[in-house]
């Protein structure tokens, strides 16, 4: 299962009831934070999320309305006394800032902030644990952008009991289904996997895009995806600028939803000329029925 | 007239309804921002002040709570299209961190940023125009900290209408009465300038002391004070955390109004610790009693 708990669906101008983007995506209880706008730690403690469950912070790119809440939150860390290394997976020269950081700021944290580059250009698995994968996506953006595709891994196969009883099936025999085997029973007889075996839940995804304009490529990279959080900026009625400055309109982020076959779209990161967002949820209902808002302080379970 | 808005009282743990320092200084409609914590700026929305009319920013020190706030505040001046060159007092080594902010961050700002090195052992003008001077105060921290004094100058004297009559005085004499003449009549009668002469109003003063130690220096540089802010991190009870900290009691911070012989003393920085914060005010009122508590989003005129 994976919840997704948007701190921030903001662009860079600040409103007064609106946050930059970030957002927690929760797997497993393991907290994973995604772009770092100003005010995440508070955003955070608005809504009761941990800072020190943090696994790893994955950073779309440099532009300070996806960043700059992560230096004061990597002090608060330190405060609260961190002893776990964190990963932060950015873009270059994510490493030099950092580096700045702690040298003016925080030259005695108790923990190790380690930054691992992430290759805007390729389409990668770049972070892997037991249960998920996390994959970069390229993004076109006005400078070196990633997006980022978190795939939970298939679960281990379950036996189904009534078979174990049907056929008498040996531990042995069990532990070999559940690693996908046919099983040959003492009479010769061969029992399929399939028959013997189900998913306990079909793993699920979730795909981050953002800053970025319209790309078909991307809608290929996450095909399929359950959830997709798409940036829509602006209302088609900005197209052009929505072009010229890297980002997409609602009707974009849509039609991206719709090629990937999405199960589910979140539109964001909206400029602050929209003090009123439904027309854009509109503008993407028309093309993809299954959109809604990215609104802080919700979490959206996939 | 002075009017001071606090955006921020928190010290720097975060909490989910408190900002970390920051405050507005409002001097005939010309705003002074004295330090920056994180999300200053949407602070300033929230509260209705337009970011543009920003004349100067003075940073007490460079720990992350007091500054974090600034550089997302440039880029969104930037994004607003700013031209006025905006000057930054602060310690050393401000400087370099600004340099490296503006190298990966705003490398394109439409506006200049100016530092000036605030010598925090000093207690001298750093800045002054028509209607104001702004003192630095040497502040005990951990590290190099300065306090800031503002004080407005001596308005113009006015000419009392009725003695122009009486004494039937000429343009040319009242000037002169104006800028503290004493005037000789015609019959040769010497009229006192103070029996000619008011002050339309008081000059008023405000001093901004966070972080410190109590220091019995501070309450000698500002005596007289009309409004003091002093922090108050800790109860009394916590008095030996506080001195190692570099932070005052509440109790301390009312002992240095008293001994200023201040108008009016304002307590924040606020231990996250304390999710109420009225013992602390009881706790300085008990010593000074025109003291109140640092409440975001309010303004306080003197």
């Amino acid at each position: 299962m994976i919840k997704v708990t948007i701190l921030g669906s903001a662009s860079a101008k600040p409103t007064a009831d609106r946050h930059p983007s970030s957002q927690i995506v929760n797997i497993d209880e393991q907290y994973y934070l995604v772009d770092a706008g100003e005010g995440v730690q508070q955003q955070m403690f608005r809504y009761g999320i941990n800072p020190l469950r943090l696994r790893a912070v994955f950073i779309s790119h440099l532009h300070g309305d996806h960043v700059f809440g992560l230096f004061p939150l990597l002090s608060t860390l330190g405060l609260y006394g961190r002893q776990t290394p964190l990963k932060i997976y950015a873009p270059r020269p994510f490493g030099e800032i950092l580096e700045y950081h702690l040298r003016y700021f925080d030259s005695e944290l108790p923990y190790a902030v380690e930054w691992e580059e992430v290759a805007t250009t390729e389409h990668r698995i770049i972070f892997e644990n037991r249960s998920i994968e996390v994959w970069s996506i390229p993004l076109r953006h006005r400078l070196t952008t990633a997006g980022y595709l978190f795939r939970e891994k298939m679960p281990e196969l379950n036996v189904d009991k009534f078979k174990i009883a049907r056929y008498g099936l040996s531990v042995k025999q069990i532990v070999a289904a559940k690693r996908g085997e046919d099983i040959t029973l003492d009479d010769g007889t061969t029992i399929p996997n399939a028959e013997l075996t189900y998913l306990p839940r079909l793993p699920k995804s979730y795909a981050y895009c953002s800053d970025t304009n319209r790309s078909a490529m991307v809608a290929r990279r996450i095909k399929g995806v359950d959830l997709l959080y798409h940036e829509a900026t602006y209302a088609e009625s900005e197209r052009r600028q929505a072009k010229e400055r890297g980002h997409s309109t609602a009707r974009q982020a849509a039609e991206i939803a719709l090629k990937a076959e999405a199960g589910h779209l979140l539109i964001g990161h909206f400029s602050s000329r929209y003090k009123d967002t439904v027309p854009l949820l509109d503008e993407a209902r028309a093309i993809f029925a299954a959109t809604d808002t990215a609104i802080e302080g919700q979490t959206y379970t996939i």
